[in-house]
């Protein structure tokens, strides 16, 4: 069997710091099979981070999801936690919770002191070269997670603040998620909530940004939009998104990540 | 044997669809070797994603060319195409004819319609991940085309608008194919079509672009050109290219992607 | 055994020309793991592939080392050197010689003549794929160095003008080697060369820059530094560089690549 590992960072494309990163995997794990998610997470973002890994985990194979954002790498453990058939490696900063919560909760936590399993001597400044490869290339070939370190309670795991939606009655009070490449708009905000709101009743619904306040219908796909129409859909990982038909919502909607949004009544 | 499935897509490197993608298909062909031609086709191009595939195919080994540009993805369907020994999945808008052509031709088109290679449930707003990644590993895994849905007449595959040269005597009216990362302009014009205009003399060649008209030698390589000199060579994919040494010749002649350009006499 | 090839190019992502030179390597040997260090390296920047390089394969498995970065295509032969374990091919520009040296020093050098091992026609405007490529394929494959042309003697690869720091008593006068995407500002300096100006005593280091000279304290690692504030460090490659807590050095000190900096006293 081909182990498969997938790789998120924040290292970027002009620098040759994944490729180092997926040089030591091969030297540890030369039959795994290595999937970059993406490595262009904004420098140091941690929760733009963990919530492209979130979205990925559930669709990729069972795997394990070697993640670095890494802003406090000196303060902050490296920790691996298994998640179901999944191991996910990376710094204890809130990076691996949602992932791991997506798929299905943390069955154990594990610190990554037992240098056995790290390139050694290890750079204080690289411990994604030196740490978290290896550990990741390690577990791939079989080495147990609890190998890799003592285990910790994972309740004492560092997590994100929340970027709860505020659902109530008729209003959802949210925040973008992200914006992709198209512009297509990604809201902290499924289906369910906008059931829980009462807003899902098939009448366009009220988007309040922080520039204006608009009626958008509530579409299945974007072939139900004409050419700039704005509308509502379900994204492919179940978050409510605004799109527009062959445009980008954020130009037109003026958004950027992480502002606020108000869905509903005002 | 170890498949090999090429991809192409205008999925962007900020977000992790490319990466999603690869996490499907080695869910279902954790052998097959992928190879990422490009991921940032410009969004929607579906011209410059069909001209950079068809460059690609006929140096490629005999393949699983999956391609994802797919502005219309709800009204037009998803097509498996064969081509001799290789195969190419994506829309049916024109994306994959020029590469089925670099490859000899189709010898048989299917319609993605057999749920039984698609990921599922399948989201309506992300074919990519869902089906057109799944069947393209199903192929590389040996599936056989005529079992991912309905036989098609090729003649119905949709077509772009041709981006013909005019090749007139001593005259050729044509359009700028690509620009590069080095400023290089790829014409649509071959070094054939030269020649049946009778501008392959020796000669320097007129050159007429928006801004102004240039007489450019035809030479054989870039070490042919002092500094900065303006030249004209058959590039690596049988393509004549307006060129500069050490230079970059768009920014020279202040060209940009699908200029009209003229060679020869005005 | 599967061979491991890595690749650094200049080729950028916006073409397909690294993944055209994947799909050849695929052709050619089709088990080997191909790892992409960079593309992103400057247009026809040799010395910043060069460096790039070098820090990457002192850390890599033994390999064959591709690496593309190819101004003087027509003047400059293709060489392949042996260097302990590993191959490294390229043009022979200077490229490849600062990675040999990481590696140990050169124990052979060969030409790129014999055709057998490049695809045919090979086109004069792309070795990378034509000659390079195919060739590192090939090495990876097992054919020997000595097959794929004469040997030639290493004294006459041409050799990058040096960016040696010259260290005096209390001062060193050096230069930016690269500034990363984090805008951390690496140094040609290592520790020892602190050491050999008498300048690792404990106390802050003064940097001159073309703006300004200041007092900058050596420290372990980023975590050592409050949020802004600059620090020496030894990076991951043995270099110092400057870097800031939380923030980019580069942006703070308004710096570039190949920027002059003294170190010590004025």
């Amino acid at each position: 069997m081909s182990a498969v590992i997938t790789f998120l960072s924040d290292f970027g494309l002009t620098d040759t710091y994944s490729g180092i990163c997926r040089a030591v995997i091969a030297t540890v794990a030369p039959e795994a099979t290595v999937i970059d998610l993406t490595h262009t997470v904004p420098a140091l973002d941690v929760r733009r981070g963990a919530t492209a890994l979130a979205d990925c985990v559930s669709v990729a194979p069972a795997a394990v999801h070697l993640a670095v954002v890494d802003p406090d790498a000196a303060t902050r453990p490296g920790v691996a936690l298994v998640a179901g058939a999944s191991r996910l490696v990376g710094p204890d900063n809130g990076l691996l919770l949602p992932a791991a919560e997506a798929l299905g909760g943390i069955d154990a936590a594990y610190l990554l002191t037992d240098g056995r399993w790290h390139r050694a001597p290890a750079s204080p400044v690289f411990r994604g070269r030196d740490v978290f490869a290896p550990v990741a290339a390690h577990l791939a070939t079989g080495v147990a997670p609890s190998d890799v370190g003592p285990r910790m309670d994972p309740c004492r795991l560092q997590r994100l603040d929340g970027v709860d939606s505020v659902v109530g009655h008729r209003q959802i009070a949210t925040q973008i998620r992200h914006i992709d490449c198209y512009g297509n708009v990604q809201l902290s905000v499924t289906t369910g909530d906008l059931q829980r709101a009462g807003l899902d009743h098939g009448q366009p619904v009220r988007v309040g940004t922080r520039h204006e306040t608009l009626d958008v219908r509530r579409v299945d796909s974007f072939s139900d939009l004409s050419s700039g129409e704005l509308g509502i859909v379900e994204d492919s990982f179940g978050w409510l998104a605004i799109v527009a038909g062959a445009a980008a919502a954020a130009d037109r909607l003026d958004l950027r990540a992480a502002d606020p949004v108000r869905l509903g009544d005002d």
